[in-house]
């Protein structure tokens, strides 16, 4: 039996584009010993991917022309070879891109009961929720009644972000890119505030917002974003770095913030991580996320793509702000 | 009775030079109810000095043109109407740039019993001192056995972050301006190597001396040695923001480490402070540092100058390279 997925038919340049991406074939046979036959039902696209498309080490190696990619995947086991799998279970897993898979089930979670649609378990109750969660709570070391900025914040974590502090009883304010997304913001997600990041100067939008400062920025969009928030931030404020999707796409390095020094007087905190360093913390972000979620306390935007053919165009769709919330591509 | 004192003639453009300086005279009468007459017996400059010759918001109120500068300074009392001072106490206060003063006695540390020269209480046992410590063990939160690279290691405060990180047994690799400022560090202070900044390219250096990576980086330099520190970091690597002097003169903002997205990945943490943020350390701090320095553990480097007027080129000093450790004005 075949499954289709998608391969890296170039390395992009700068933005990707269309072409950049090739359907192929990939074999999932029955499975033996140890291992389990998936269906996926939906996959993510995520920012962190463009890094993969570029040839230099990184923390996760680069994807290789003419192969599969790989990115999170929700999906169901259609027949297993493992005894803590059987027919039906609900799987995470890291083989995405692919409308199904045969592989060994180490390193596969089996979700169990799930209490939410699938894709959930790719956005707000995934990775991208659990990168909000760690980011913020741990990172950011956030306290109650805080003043927040969040950049991105109509993005699959930034959304998230905001909706956290909030229930924390932060004063939150967002950035996106579009007047839409300023509404959906404020309107539907309950941030205090938030400004169009393509609309005027980036400074005077947050002096504006935050007149008396900042505690803690969750950058997920680095350059100017960072160098604007540097000049607003608290005494004692926290940067949890977590993103430069601005940058992604650049051919060459670009300038960092010029203000840097900043951080010595007001003795801030800069400090990057990715969501894998804070497993540990897995069992509480689920159960709380899982809570906020059904009880609709946090509310969870998607944007769907269908069809394995379209997941180039969705994920080339994260870097021209065509995604609210999370970005998903139903299989 | 009057003192001699320095002011600033004008704001220095980029580099200062000795016309912006001048010697004025500030009254020193005979002290009244809980005041204490002060003769000075040395001053400090330091880098931190240029910030507040710009007519800008920081952490401390800029100075003002033809009113006398302030700093660190040992001195004497001479005369006391304090009841916890005596003629012949020596006093650390922030009333440097002059011979003498007379000012209430609040904020003024009655030094007690000392151990070490008074000029010590200024550089090792003083405030560059205590940066280190707070900076290296606190900030930089070390472990025994870790590589650890200082930039400006010839300077007060990089001498001692690289011999504390060795009683530590730690790796350490610093940086310095001339030949004979690296000979100083890996012959007389007892660090494991060390290379000029003026000679070569500073990444080359930093990956020749550091194959393996660095776990901490203790900045005190900024622009590019923060941008090749941050390629050589290890996984959850801390950089305590300390200064960067090679920007104080900077008359436009300079671009940041085009590469601080790599902080990201490799969940690094960078963190500004200043001294007094650590005021909670004084007592262990001082202990543990007198202690050092009597028993020659730690070994302190002056440069010194002679007399008042000496003051505003022993500042000027402190950007050209002139200083090898502490830089000490005699009063």
């Amino acid at each position: 039996m075949c499954a289709k997925a998608v391969a890296l038919a170039a390395r992009p340049e700068g933005m990707p584009k269309t072409s950049d991406f090739q359907i192929v074939e990939v074999e999932s046979n029955d499975p033996t010993d140890g291992e389990i036959q998936v269906k996926n039902i939906c996959m993510s696209v995520d920012p962190y991917m463009r890094g993969r498309m570029v040839d230099r080490k990184s923390y996760v190696p680069p994807f290789q022309i003419g192969e599969p990619l790989t990115g999170g995947a929700i999906g169901k086991v259609i027949k297993s070879a493992h005894p803590d799998f059987k027919e039906g279970d609900f799987v995470s897993s890291h083989w995405g891109w692919r409308d199904g898979f045969t592989a060994r089930a180490d390193g596969i979670e089996r979700l169990g009961e799930i209490v939410a649609p699938a894709s959930e378990y790719l956005g707000a109750i995934g990775m991208p929720g659990m990168t909000a969660y760690a980011g913020l709570l741990e990172v950011g070391a956030l306290k109650d009644g805080e003043t927040v900025f969040v950049s991105g914040a109509a993005g699959a974590v930034g959304s998230i972000v905001g909706q956290i502090a909030k229930l924390k009883n932060c004063h939150v304010i967002g950035s996106a890119g579009s007047e839409e997304k300023v509404d959906l913001l404020t309107k539907e997600l309950g941030f205090d505030s938030a400004f169009n990041y393509n609309d005027g100067n980036l400074l005077s939008h947050l002096r504006e917002l935050a007149p008396e400062g900042i505690d803690v920025y969750f950058d997920n969009v680095g350059a100017e974003h960072l160098e604007a928030a540097l000049m607003c931030m608290r005494p004692f404020g926290r940067i949890p770095l977590c993103g430069a999707i601005a940058t992604y796409n650049d051919t060459a390095p670009r300038p960092g913030p010029n203000n840097l020094s900043m951080a010595i007087g007001l003795g801030l905190t800069l400090r990057g991580f990715i969501v894998t360093h804070f497993n540990h913390m897995k069992d509480q972000f689920r159960k709380d996320m899982e809570t906020w979620v059904t009880k609709g306390e946090i509310v969870t935007k998607e944007t769907t793509y269908e069809g394995i053919e379209s997941a180039g165009d969705a994920f080339i769709g994260l870097f021209t702000g065509a995604n609210t919330g999370k970005m998903i591509v139903n299989l």
